[in-house]
């Protein structure tokens, strides 16, 4: 092998580099995109991918898919859960349903949990980031990182190092172990990247040096940006061997079209999820798997005990195991579209970063679990929305760099809850009715459906969540006056009324991902209350007041007042909320009522929220939609929140 | 001028020839791509329009939009209204916000009364045509037809046989009279095909015969194929000019956002109109214009006495005449998009087809009025959705040609009322407060709003519409059965749930334009009824005789029940409502269930439609959502419908 000389290889200078175009680096890669930083996309495989994979999408990513404006699309496209059948053994051994839940948690989101395959959430995430990036920021394939050097950059700002190296088109696509049908087999059992043997004997041509400011690995279980940071995968992997099956079913169980869990009495249980287009994906235990020796080079690494002949493992092998517990019930494919068997495990990296905080690692880089809970590729999303936002503001130079500590502390915690729940659910899934109490199992199913949701995320006190640092995440904190709005939680939403049209709109709607925080002043019947008035007029002259100037694209005024429309006239609000740009155009959307409408019903926002129409609440949202701080519509509560954002934004000293 | 020898003149084939790419044009083409229909589709002009024209939809429209697939880019741009307000001199005759009304009808439908200029429509229904043909239908421009000939057809099968010539790609640009601001005075006033003069003097290369089965001429007020036809325009051209505007306004009219009439006392009125992305569009009657004399060569040729000398119309002057009228308020101009001006007329077409209903026409062909009620576009677009389907059904051979004679009688009614109300309205518009009584004028706006909708056409008895002959279309009429279900009207609306994954659904987001006709079984709460439980057994096994087949892309079976879901089995449904293909795979989405659902409200579908839980009811739907016949859900009515279709269903003779 010869060393090449690095000195001919093209270099070049990004914000960002994204290693891995799954889901979490999607994510990533459409908030850069959104707020314009310079982004470098790669993925080591030569195409996208079509079929099989993750296929759940929680609520509360539908809700961000809507912030970014294309949740209509998956509402076009997916199949929707509405209720969850349980099918368990009667005294002859027969299984039958003997129940029927709702499927979530009613009311908690506009959106139900959907199922879709992976590759179709790509592409939506894909035609977005084009739209916002005028085309800029494209995935570059087939291309790995074969070096990351932190603190060897080309200067202070650009510090971290990578070298990366194209491959061949065909390199790394998936062994499909002979089979005809599509499957994850290799993806499952040896990962993404272990033939990655470093620039010696690469060509030039085929390297380039990356000089990043920030560099995320979304690489997968087994990240190789993981590894590079020497962080640990820390957990175990278990024997139980689950087999998933996408088909197009026949067969005579009345509920196929709804998600139906099975224990059988001795051959196993399933999990079903409807899909799009009549497919349908089975999560199936088998208990008769042949297991290879793990020895020498074949060991499994992540310390199961025994390690599946995958070469044994056959879509019909899977559909034979789904036959047994089926009965009596028939079950045949029409179709076959995918295949994938999985040995049970958890683990959660130790860190989410290295510790200067350049190079993070975030999705299944960070945790692995089984699928049973739906949460792989969502978690992995609500990873990256997280982050990416925060190192926008960290690259324009907006927000001081401490904010990214939020970012372990916030997502770690739900990747040990995922953990949690997933171990519990797991062995409930992979038991027999005789060995555990199947009310049990209902019912830490239908406790988790919340956590599920994604609805339930409860972040820490922190530089950017303003709340006491003993309260623990299981306990939702709230301001008096607001008690129905969870500090740390995501906002909840409610129909209003815009002010200048009448249109009727959830509220969440039109609070899109820009990168904006947002300062939502509920000043209540201010019409009719001569003291709110004055709060308001208070707050219109401090906010106007150029020294307390925030740029609009780093904190939007919004204002939400719930005065009947008789009593309102538009001239009587403050400026700040209807500001005219330098032509003289004014910006009419700012400005909301929680009033009855003439079409829709409306006017239960403050109810909602818990405010009260008489004393109101200044409410400060983070870009991505989290509640940062609550205090009251006054110049003081607003001098409280731009004391709070003056912690971490840069240049903001507001006026006493 | 050498004559062209039209034997070296290349011919093709087809189906239909639409002519003009038009609203009308695009929906007539729309159903044909969906259907199947081999279209040719024309345009004189070398592109699509970009700004200005036409810009109102109605709620009517885009619940159609919903049937095929795109109402949800439609939400995503329009400016959607909400409320109307109206303005009128005070005693000092400065004007001021006197009234508030909601805008439309609350609760008539899903959508709301939306805007955005015809350009964006052209794209949505373009590329929806482009996806149902598979891209094998796309508008060839620029072309003209130069003769049309029919029984002068290659045979029997294609009568009509029309040559086209292909015009340079800069001839048919419209003559902007020297504004740089984009504007339709051309249009207007000259209309688009006055330039035409023959295939004399024509290369043979630029020329094509086409023989057609069908032709629909969508060619505008100054149509070239309804003067082919001989057809009068009847009507006349009025004095009054109003001028149009839209412009991206700066003012301080609090309600430039919602819809605004504007009386004043001696300058004349104003509607303005907001539309997406801030700009607005203002119609204003412009008092001070000059006049040509309106004599030979420049005669105005549909009777007005003067003709407007539109060279001295400009964006700036319809302003000034805005600014005059909107005192005390200011108005400027941000930017300004496009301009028009018009003189104000009604005309009805005489005939809606050649005697021998070969050749029609649509949309402006056949009518044309002011554009107060933005009803023109509209009514274009529901001419040839009402149609298309019905020429289909004879192309394919599936039904008799006699259906086609309800074209003209149900669209000549609609046109009848549309100018009714446009004299009306058109004349309170143009006329000085002190004229008319304002109260009037609104009144008479309130009274249309319903009309304006596109909700309440209600089409008279035919071959298509079982009702009794005498019934005017004034009156609402219904079958005891079902006494909110109005015959000869569109579908309404109910959220009902899918029986086979409890999906909660307006069921009109699942009766897609597909071109079926559709059974819709209300077998009440057969579960808890035993008499109802026979009647379902008998219509499934009428159904599932061999004899009674209609194949599934002519008839859609559906059944709605209303028993609760613990009384129901999927097993016990007919098999004629859950059928397997040939390779077993079942069909599950043609059962619903009017209960309550786990997650959104539901259960109240038997009572919006009138229908008795105990009783029951058997509707039969046209293809494009109106209802055509209501019997009772028993063998003899599911035999009443039979014999109902059998009378213009080719092929269908149903046991007795």
């Amino acid at each position: 092998m010869t060393v090449p000389d690095l000195h001919a290889v093209n270099e070049s200078k990004v914000d960002v580099l994204v290693v891995g175009a799954g889901p979490a680096g999607y994510m990533a890669t459409l908030w850069f995109a959104r707020m314009g930083i310079k982004t470098k996309f790669i993925d080591k495989r030569s195409t996208k991918i079509f079929t099989g994979q993750a296929d759940g999408l929680q609520p509360r990513v539908l809700e961000v898919f809507e912030t970014f404006g294309f949740a209509d699309r998956a509402a076009k496209e997916v199949a929707t859960g509405f209720e969850a059948t349980y099918y368990e053994p009667d005294e002859n051994g027969r299984i039958r349903r003997i129940d029927v839940k709702p499927e979530g948690v009613p009311g908690i989101s506009r959106f139900n949990g959907s199922v879709v395959h992976q590759g179709r959430i790509e592409t939506w995430i894909s035609d977005a980031i084009d739209e916002f990036s005028k085309g800029e920021i494209k995935v570059e394939r087939p291309i790995i990182p074969e070096v990351l050097d932190i603190n060897d950059g080309v200067d202070a700002e650009y510090p971290v190092k990578v070298v990366l190296r194209k491959l061949p088109n065909d390199y790394a696509e998936p062994n499909q172990f002979g089979h005809k049908v599509e499957n994850g087999l290799y993806r499952q059992f040896d990962g993404d990247q272990n033939q990655q043997n470093g620039i010696d004997g690469a060509h030039v041509n085929d390297l380039e040096i990356v000089w990043a400011k920030y560099v995320i690995g979304c690489d997968g279980a087994h990240s190789w940006v993981r590894k590079r940071l020497d962080i640990e995968h820390k957990g175990e992997t278990t024997d139980f061997v689950w087999g998933v099956l996408d088909i197009l079913p026949i067969t005579d169980l009345p509920d196929i079209r709804k998600r139906v869990s099975i224990h059988s009495v001795e051959d196993g249980s399933i999990m079903l999820i409807p899909r799009e287009k009549g497919l349908v994906r089975l999560y199936i235990q088998l208990r008769e798997v042949d297991h290879e020796e793990a020895v020498g080079d074949n060991a499994l690494p992540n310390g199961a005990k025994k390690r599946v002949d995958r070469s044994k493992i056959t879509a019909d092998r899977i559909l034979q195991a789904a036959q047994k517990i089926f009965k009596p019930y028939t079950l045949e494919a029409a179709e076959t579209h995918w295949f994938t068997a999985y040995q049970i495990g958890q683990r959660v990296a130790t860190a989410f970063s290295d510790p200067s905080q350049r190079v993070f690692i975030a999705g299944d880089a960070c945790h692995t679990h089984s699928p049973k809970a739906g949460q792989g590729m969502n978690v992995s999303m609500m990873d990256t929305f997280n982050l990416a936002w925060k190192i926008a503001y960290v690259v324009k130079g907006l927000a001081s760099p401490s904010i990214l500590d939020t970012y372990e502390t916030e997502r770690k915690a739900v990747a040990d809850d995922l953990i949690a729940f997933d171990q519990r659910l797991s062995r409930l899934y992979s038991s027999k009715p005789g060995e555990i109490s199947m009310q049990e199992f209902r019912s830490v199913v239908e406790q988790g459906s919340a956590f599920t949701t994604g609805c339930t995320v409860n972040y820490d006190a922190s530089i950017l969540i303003d709340k006491p640092a003993d309260k623990s995440r299981e306990e939702e904190y709230h301001s008096p006056l607001a008690p129905k709005l969870n500090i740390g939680m995501r906002f909840p939403d409610a129909k209003l009324v815009m002010q200048c049209d009448a249109r009727p709109w959830f509220i969440n709607q039109q609070l899109l991902s820009t990168g904006q925080f947002r300062l939502l002043v509920f000043i209540g019947d201010y019409a009719q209350k001569p003291a709110l008035r004055e709060q308001l007029n208070g707050i219109g002259q401090y906010l106007a007041r150029p020294e307390n100037t925030v740029p609009e694209p780093v904190l939007q005024k919004l204002l939400i007042h719930a005065s009947p429309q008789a009593k309102v006239e538009w001239d009587d609000f403050p400026l700040v909320f209807r500001p005219r740009d330098e032509r003289g155009v004014m910006n009419y959307w700012l400005i909301w009522a929680d009033t009855p409408s003439l079409h829709a019903e409306t006017g239960h926002g403050y109810e909602t929220y818990g405010i009260s129409k008489d004393v109101g609440a200044a409410v400060l949202l983070r870009p991505d939609g989290y509640v940062a701080m609550v205090t009251e519509p006054t110049v003081e509560g607003v001098k409280d929140i731009y004391a709070f954002l003056s912690k971490f934004l840069v240049g903001l000293k507001p006026s006493a």
